[in-house]
């Protein structure tokens, strides 16, 4: 067979998180099966999302303006923000509904084995975020930074309980030190719906550690 | 959040098979990181395969070219027919090597759970094909049958081992009886590669009954 436009779709499709080789080619398969309601209409979709969606500026959310949707928007509480590791944590959490202020994303998490260090993650930005609005509390605000108006007040460090992100929570709280905000992390615990039989070990500790009042 | 495009992405992303809302969600995002090597790329391999690629008009296997490049290819043998459910199961004998005469793709099964009788599939234009390979032999051939030069001689039913599969494979077979040519179906038994304390019942009695001398 030399059917090379197949093959090229397969390849392209197969780089996507979730498919490989054998799903690629099904997916290519239903959508040969189907031009008009979902090839054509993905292919557009696919260039109109390159073409308008881009990173926003402040918070690095992804979105069709810039500054985004949430940190243009007047009813989120300015001073908390919710450091996260990628735009999917920041989908997470909107879908959640239980975070009303704003978002910080990093990018990623530092990892010695992957070499990415802290040049490579969205953190200056982040502290300079949290400077500007020390600066304007203090009479030395720049002038640019209206989004940032309503200083942050408590960074809250959502990132994975793995070694890599905790590794990088504690690095942005030792580079937040000193700039008078408070900084939170998650609670750790059972999740809801959780059966303690199949909780590890790891969480059953931190969840009896952090035990409340009933 | 009002990000339209990129919630028309992922809906139309979802829709694939072996992506759910999570993983489309997923896709989209690394896409999104990616505009230049990965998203635009599938966009246009998607526009030229809905613009190149068909079923070809002999065998309904997707091809730039109909007839396809099986159909087309001189080294083949036109004796075999090798009847599939669908373009994937064709691609599946591809890559094993093992087959090297021309196929039938029928576009599905036999299923009366889902209504699809043998008006939907594929049926007429195989029985047809087998008739003018017939007819050509006692002299009463049709012109237009030049594809078709080097009569069927041989059916091979490589349906699924499902009940609809195997309906479908009998349906066929009764259809085809009186034209001349042998009808075969694919062994059962056991996978290359399998164990038996693996194997379903069923498998393991039509993997005994098919016994053959060691």
């Amino acid at each position: 067979m030399t059917v090379s436009d197949l093959d090229r779709l397969i390849q392209l499709l197969a780089r996507l998180p979730g498919l490989g080789p054998r799903s690629a080619r099904r997916a290519a398969l239903k959508m040969i099966q189907k031009p008009e309601t979902l090839m054509l209409p993905l292919a557009a979709a696919l260039e109109q999302a390159a073409e308008n969606i881009r990173a926003c500026s402040t918070c690095g959310n992804l979105d069709t303006a810039d500054p985004c949707a949430i940190c243009r928007d007047p009813a989120r509480d300015r001073t908390l923000v919710c450091v996260v590791e990628d735009v999917g944590d920041l989908w997470a959490l909107e879908r959640s509904g239980a975070f009303k202020g704003l978002y910080h994303v990093l990018g990623g998490t530092l990892s010695a084995l992957d070499g990415r260090g802290p040049e490579q993650l969205n953190v200056a930005a982040l502290v300079e975020r949290v400077q500007a609005g020390a600066d304007a509390e203090t009479g030395a605000g720049r002038p640019d930074a209206a989004i940032g108006a309503g200083r942050p007040r408590e960074v809250i460090l959502a990132l994975s309980a793995t070694v890599d992100g905790q590794t990088t929570a504690h690095y942005i709280a030792e580079r937040l030190a000193g700039l008078g905000v408070t900084i939170s992390r998650l609670a750790h615990g059972v999740p809801v719906g959780g059966e303690l039989d199949y909780l590890d070990d790891g969480t059953l500790s931190a969840a009896l550690k952090a035990r409340r009042p009933a």
